[in-house]
């Protein structure tokens, strides 16, 4: 059906799109006024109808298609602003202004989109007018007792593939982010375990010491063993999880969602354990990660930019490129429905 | 002849097309030197030639192909302004300066449009190098003995069929327009007769009430009976006349020229009888139109944008969408060369 | 192996693109920091190695395709900013940090192009990773003793072909550059003599007069016989030389590079030999220069403008476009590895 939504060559579309749940926004964001989001290329637009949950329609006026979002939500119906045609949260017709005749009939309904508040966030199921029959992602360690839960929304400037490579790559964090994580001298070789998970895949780094550079000096003053996993799972969910030094514990999951071809909007929900004080935590947080996320947006954006300009992608990786290919086929199997079997268990070693 | 003039894939140009006399500007503002128009896309140069005639030619020198319009007229004769060949008012080649020989020559022409001046508006017939063999469309009462005619030239941002649906269209008075001519309340059934015109399509509203709001107390002080005539005609005429209270005349005449696809410039006449005195008319007449006209061009431009996104239209109809179809059918019709017989007269209730 | 490089349908390259040696900028403005460049729309990146050598690379890593000049020269490589590769200047993968074992691989090479410091400029032959077996070519006069040299980098807004016809045509400079070479008025016929040369075209004027207004007064104080070429050379050659008055010899060389379809870059030589003292020669030329060349950049861009407006070239040409036909021909053969023979030396006349 998305085939009949839209021309199927649109430039703002990504060919590996996975169909699942994303986030669309923060629950607290959506109130009762339409607000419009794009999937993938596609226009939706979110409201609250007249029981206070959330709903996705495509932003399409069945009648004229002008963007419902610019219309108003009259009584938990979605009021076009042209003619005043009105839509309920499953999409269909209630009403047509001037019309001698009932207003709901087949030809004037509006797809609707499954949508769902979870823990903090708008989800949005990708197919129109289906039950997903499943719910979406639940994130772990959020809201939980003892965890301190950090949630922010960014724009980064790349396909999704390449914004959840760019979020679960250990190497580049020694040039991009130099002085931050890691750094490019005295390096010792550590273990990477790389396994396939349900729907996903996932790298366990043993053997590494505590982040050199000021981020593990606020997270683990006192040093300690390391325990690191980054992980993919479809359709978009980047997570890196740290255990360190006395009980500490990080994880971070960011929600991706591919607004157009080359533009993901990142819903990050940060959940923290740590000896730090929260307020100094809240406080310390925000220009750190503001300032590595920069440093990554723009690498992105010229990354990107590249492609553009040469038309296609044409990367050259080596086995310390541990999860880039495989968050490409995946996706590639999940857009196109194919399944090939999960690869066995690898291990490599990798110098950080 | 048209296809030689450009590629036929020109995404500034619209496939329903409809061959005929358009306004191109005002004749007020067309003087001796260049001044460049659009016609769907083809840029042209109008200019008067030594007898103060009107001419149109393609704007594109025969010789390396720099704008006509950037050069000036020498003696009646548009001079480039890169090699200083000059081109006649029928677009033959009078001079190239430097060559020993004659200019004139086949391959030196310039496509000529042939170009009028009429009841102030200058309008060029839309096929090059014919003699259309009849003459642009007579505006009604534009500067008959007690009319007060008054003309503005509006750049509005959509396609010609949405601009002229969007103009003869009642029922999104009551939204875009809310409380200027009618409400969405309070409504009554009246009938909408829809019959063919030799070469367009009328819509005569009986049983209507006094326009509600603001107009109709300006136009019709004391109330009175109300006649209703909504009408589009090829290529892009679009008129909507009134006769109301005692004697009050109103007819607006919209000479519709796309510009580009989805640009259509509005050349409007509109010729008033009404018992209000002129200068109040006038006075008042500009900032409600404009008012009115915003809030259009707000909605075509968001109607627009939408059939851009998604790539084509996808619209459903009922029957008080009176002309939109029916003003399409005529377009595509025209701009195929194939006709179908006139439908028959058909009648419909609508709430205002 | 260029179609490997890029999509063959990039908007951004030229159909016509001739293989050979081109300019890519000044000697003194390369230094060791990367510095890129576009040629007909590829990207590169030029640098010096240890040497000090210049050296170009497809400004493409070949790792995950961020651009290599957004990174930095360490010892000779050049470094990617993303994961910090390293490349010499063959395209040679030389680091690869964090991987255990050997950095060097061929699927790891960034395609390397020819380069060459002469007279001046950086010059990059067109093809990757060959030898093209022949130097640059050879700007006559260009520092030789009694000549001032002159060198000016300028970005003109049209196609190599038309900047090339435009510096080397006659006739619009008493329309363009009205008053500064040749007028309009009291034309005088001479004869002009058309030769092919190896790899080119040339025009000679005979019988032409010092050039009328400001410039010849300048150049010919004392009026004389006037000797005038005018020559293409491929790839991108364009060369005015003129002899006239008491030995004087003005030859002007145009380095013609493609940037993208419609963008050249234009790096001119002017080798001057003539009675005026050099710092008065040297102050009243760039004025005068930039004067001339924004006028030909102004209908060079309506030129560029209308073609892409309409979709391909209409071009009617005269037998005083002397030129222009010809260099189309020798780059088109050039771009396709086809020739044909020579055509015959021709005479014509010319009213200048």
């Amino acid at each position: 059906m998305t085939k009949q939504l839209r021309q199927t060559t649109d430039p703002n579309t990504s060919g590996d799109f996975a169909p699942g749940w994303y986030v669309v926004g923060s629950s607290r964001a959506l109130e009762s006024q339409p607000k419009p989001v794009l999937l993938n290329g596609l226009p939706l637009v979110t409201f609250r109808d007249s029981l206070g949950q959330s709903v996705a329609l495509l932003d399409r006026c069945a009648h004229r298609n002008a963007p419902l979002s610019a219309g108003r939500v009259v009584e938990g119906n979605i009021q076009c602003h042209y003619h005043g045609w009105q839509f309920d949260g499953g999409g269909e017709c209630k009403a047509v202004p001037g019309l001698c005749g009932t207003a709901e009939h087949p030809a004037r309904r509006v797809p609707a989109f499954a949508c769902r508040d979870a823990q903090g966030w708008v989800w949005v199921y990708s197919e129109p007018d289906v039950d997903p029959g499943f719910e979406p992602y639940a994130i772990p360690c959020a809201d939980e007792p003892g965890y301190l839960t950090i949630r922010e929304h960014l724009t980064m400037p790349g396909p999704l593939d390449a914004v959840a490579e760019n979020a679960l790559d250990v190497p580049h964090t020694a040039f991009v982010h130099a002085g931050l994580f890691r750094k490019n001298k005295d390096r010792q070789p550590i273990e990477v375990v790389i396994r396939a998970l349900d729907g996903g895949v996932e790298a366990e780094f043993i053997g590494e010491e505590r982040p050199k550079g000021l981020v593990g000096h606020i997270l683990a003053p006192r040093g300690g063993e390391v325990f690191h996993w980054d992980r993919f799972l479809l359709p978009g969910i980047a997570q890196v999880e740290y255990r360190l030094g006395e009980g500490s514990h990080i994880i971070t999951t960011a929600a991706l969602t591919p607004r157009t071809r080359n533009v993901t909007d990142l819903f990050a929900t940060v959940a923290v354990k740590v000896a730090v004080p929260n307020p100094v935590l809240r406080t310390l947080f925000k220009p750190i990660a503001m300032h590595i996320l920069k440093q990554d947006m723009e690498i992105l954006r010229r990354q990107t930019e590249q492609v553009e300009r040469f038309g296609a992608e044409e990367f050259a990786s080596t086995e310390i490129d541990v999860l880039g290919l495989r968050i490409k086929k995946l996706l590639r199997e999940a857009a196109t429905g194919k399944q090939s079997p999960a690869p066995d268990e690898r291990r490599i070693k990798m110098l950080v």
